[in-house]
Parts: structure tokens; C-alpha cells; sequence
């Protein structure tokens, strides 16, 4: 790679971020096609001031923001795109001149990991288990950008819930509907739905083992997605694998989330395989 | 390079900077060392926002910093080396946690470039012919950190030249005498010295037959210094050469500005032959 005077930087913003997969799947990618880019970790606590720099410093194309700073850095922004505006967090800038617009392709990654696997959304009805900073991205994007008609939500905290429930029923055009997250809740819940997501922590490492959807209540007219990605299956997904569901690993989404910020950034296609591959063996 | 989370960055700061030579420079020394440092060209116009940015993201370990820049960007940081203090101009920044110091290596790269010829400047008289931010920040080095004791200033401009003898005499123990530059005025100041630094921009491109110095005012016991390094060879270093004198072409300058940076910001000894041929190459 010759990095040269008009070599253009991308980074993720957070704090912390040594242990960020970006740096590895962006500079992966962009080396891969021979783009004169550079994708840095920015450990920053001044989400404000680490803004205006990058305002003011040329050459910077780009930037991916994770916690703490994904709905603190949208004030400092000047446009929002609307799905992003809704969900009241971002996690991509996009640098035009000196114009900074905000988007979050967590949304925008989750929809194209289950379009990847030809899993039908328009008019869908959905089961969203969850009601955090994930499961609002994938919530609102599926209303707004998914097509669907029906989204079912359960979720331990209640007032976290109602208040998303709330937000979509005002802002958006679907049927929004919600549960406690208990095996009786959510039995017939399932039954009325192809496809469940998961977007809590439960499973995560290094709490292998956990599961919050019983294996009992899994049956092959569904679709799972965990958005859990370490361990790449978590225990939902091989009880969703040995129901014969068909399942969406939570490696996607984190891979699609990079993928449109691959292409926000660089107006390309991205080489999704190439980054796949620099994922996947962050893991194995 | 494999770039990860813990990528150092440096960059230049200027407007414009896209025919810097810094980033071929310090990115082909930082390739040899195998450090984990990368080094991109930043437009800024508004430094003080830059600035802060800078001071906000982490894993930036240092700037250059150029026209338009070296004054106004003084008032946002922390600290200034004493030298870049009284020559009112920086074209450093070392960044250590959150804190901004600012250093004039061209003031110890012309210093080192004088060393490295084995030219003595401990009590030595030096003539400076220019009187412009060079000049400024060679006075200032060589009467602060290059040990002389006596200096004579010529130049065309009689406001700058006074300003910078003036703040010579006040703030530097060294004797300062001042001229014009003309050829009755030089001879007899000539004879009075070693050494002499042509500080201002006659001879550069694409004016190259022009040089300031008369060339029968040269003898064999002058070294001759000119800071302007395109082309390699001034007219006057030629004039100079053919006279016997000992010579220091431009280009040293500009290295060892370069170097000082590298080790201010690497903590690393410089691989200064490396740096010579990248920047060599771009001449040739």
C-alpha cells in the first residue's frame, strides 16, 4: 500500500477500541482492491471536539462511532439519515467536503443479512426479543426500510419496551405488539411468526451456554437470527439449527454493518468474501 | 504494514498539502523500522478546530505543521519548546496523552545539517542573508541552541530585518550587526565569516540562473549554506562550489527538519539514508 498525500483515512470512534475487528475487515478490504485508504482506531472521550477535528481535517472520508458515543455524536452532525433519526443513534459518518452525515448500518446490515438468505420481509410479521440499543436499530429499520407490516417485541424491561413500542407506533405505519419474554408468553407468539431475532446479550460469551428461547418452542417454519457473534453459534442458534430452522448467525449483521460502511465510504461494491474471511478467523 | 487499533498517526497540517513530500518521507522511514506508525497529508483551513480534534482522537502521536499554519496554530497548544518560542513559528506537534507541545525542527534541522558538514559554531559569526520566517527561525536556533556568538543579518526588507535583529538583541546574549544586501555591503562582511546561509527564495524554480551573492565575493575558507533545495543545486551553490568553498545544499535542511520530527515523535533514532533517497528521488 503507498500511502501518499491523497491517501483517504476512515477510523472508528470509542472508547475503548483496542480490541475493534474494524480496523482489521476495513484496511482488509480496502487493500484488497487497491484503494488508497486507511481505517484507524481512535480511542476518544471528547466525542464533541473529536468531531470538529474531523470537520476540519481533509482527507477524512469516514468514520465508524460505537460505544459510548452513538447518540452522543448526532448533535454535533449535520445531517441524519431518517432511519437513523428514528432510532436516535449512528454508527457511520460519512465526510463530504466538510458536511458530516450520520447513518446507522446496524440496521442497515441486519436487513441484508436476512435479504442475504432470501428470507421474505415485505408485509412480514416479525418477533424482535429485546428492547436495547440493538434491538431499536433492527426495529426501526425493518419498519422504515424492511417493509414489514407486524412487529411483536418482548423484552424483560418494561419501561425500556414500552417506550420503543410507543416510538414505533407514532413514527412508523406498522402493528406494533408486545410480550413478556416467559415460555407462555411467547408460545403463541412464535407460532404466528417466520422469523425471530434475538437482540439481548444472553449467550454471549462467556455465558455459552444460556439461551432466553426455549428449545421446545422452536420448529422449522422458522427463521432465527442472534445478533450474539462470539461465539460465532451461540446456544440458540444450535438449538434452531437442530429444530431444522433455518438460522442467521450474528456474524452477518456485524459483517453487513461493515460492508454498507465499506460502501458509504468508498461509493463501491464491497469484497464481501474478503471481509468475511478476516472476521471469521478473528473467531475460530 | 498490517495497520491495527494501535497504529500511531502522524500527518502534515497545511493548506495546501497535496505536494508534500512529508508522507513519502516519514512513511518509508517508518516501513523500515517496521513501526507501527502511518503518516497522511491533512488540508486545514480553520487549525484551531483541527486542533482540538487532534488533541481529542487517539493515536495520534504528532503533526508537521505548515504554511499557513506555523504562527496561528502557536495559541492552541499546551506548550512550546523555548526555540519555537522566541521564532514566534512551530512546524511540530508532539502529542503525549492530551498534551500538545510545539517544536521548530527547522531550526534544529538546519543545525544538524550544519553539524554533519563538521562546520564549528560554538563562537562562531555567521551570515544570514534573508530576513522571512527562515531566517527568523535559523537566527534564533543558531544563536540560541548552535552556541554562536555573533551574527550578521542582510536583507532587502528593512522592517524585518529590524524586527529581527531587534528581538535578537533582546532575548539571545549574541552580538547582531545588520547590512544591505548589496555587493559593497557584503564583501566586507563575507570576509568576517565561515559560514554563510542563503535564506531567502532567489535561485528556486523556476528562476534557477539567479543567486544573490556575487560570485567573486567567494573564496575557499566560506562554507556556503542555501536552504532553497529545488533545484538540488542553486546557482549560488555552484557559484560556490567552483570557488572551493564547502557547501550545504538545501536539501539537508529539509531532511534533517524531517528527521528531528521523526525522532520527536518515534523516540527512535531516524534511518536518515532512507529518508535521503525518497526525498532525493523526487528531485531527480
Amino acid at each position: 500500500m503507498d500511502i501518499n498525500t491523497h491517501t483517504q483515512l476512515c477510523g472508528v470512534l470509542g472508547n475503548p477500541v483496542e480490541h475493534s475487528l474494524s480496523p482489521a475487515i476495513h484496511n482488509a478490504a480496502f487493500q484488497h482492491l487497491s484503494l488508497n485508504f486507511v481505517y484507524l482506531a481512535f480511542q476518544v472521550e471528547d466525542i464533541e471536539r473529536a468531531i470538529a477535528g474531523i470537520r476540519a481535517l481533509g482527507n477524512i472520508r469516514g468514520l465508524s462511532v460505537t460505544i459510548p458515543h452513538k447518540v452522543s455524536a448526532i448533535p454535533h452532525l449535520n445531517d441524519i439519515d431518517p432511519t437513523a433519526q428514528h432510532i436516535g443513534a449512528i454508527n457511520t459518518i460519512v465526510k463530504t467536503q466538510s458536511t458530516l452525515t450520520g447513518y446507522n448500518t446496524d440496521a442497515l446490515g441486519a436487513l441484508r443479512a436476512i435479504k442475504e438468505q432470501h428470507i421474505p420481509l415485505h408485509d412480514a410479521h416479525v418477533l424482535l426479543v429485546g428492547s436495547g440499543g440493538a434491538a431499536r436499530a433492527l426495529a426501526f429499520g425493518l419498519a422504515i426500510d424492511g417493509g414489514i407490516s407486524k412487529l411483536t417485541i418482548v423484552g424483560i424491561d418494561q419501561r425500556e419496551r414500552q417506550e420503543l413500542v410507543n416510538d414505533l407506533r407514532q413514527r412508523t405505519p406498522i402493528t406494533v405488539k408486545e410480550g413478556d419474554l416467559s415460555q407462555d408468553s411467547l408460545k403463541p407468539m412464535i407460532a404466528e411468526v417466520r422469523l425471530l431475532i434475538h437482540c439481548t446479550p444472553i449467550g454471549m460469551h462467556p455465558n455459552v451456554d444460556a439461551s432466553c428461547i426455549p428449545r421446545e418452542l422452536l420448529s422449522p417454519h422458522l427463521a432465527i437470527m442472534d445478533i450474539v457473534y462470539n461465539p460465532l453459534e451461540t446456544q440458540l442458534l444450535k438449538d434452531a439449527a437442530q429444530a431444522g430452522c433455518q438460522t442467521i448467525p450474528g456474524i452477518d449483521m456485524f459483517l453487513y454493518q461493515a460492508v454498507a460502511q465499506f460502501e458509504l465510504w468508498t461509493e463501491q461494491p464491497a469484497p464481501v468474501d474478503v471481509m468475511r474471511r478476516v472476521l471469521e478467523s478473528h473467531f475460530s
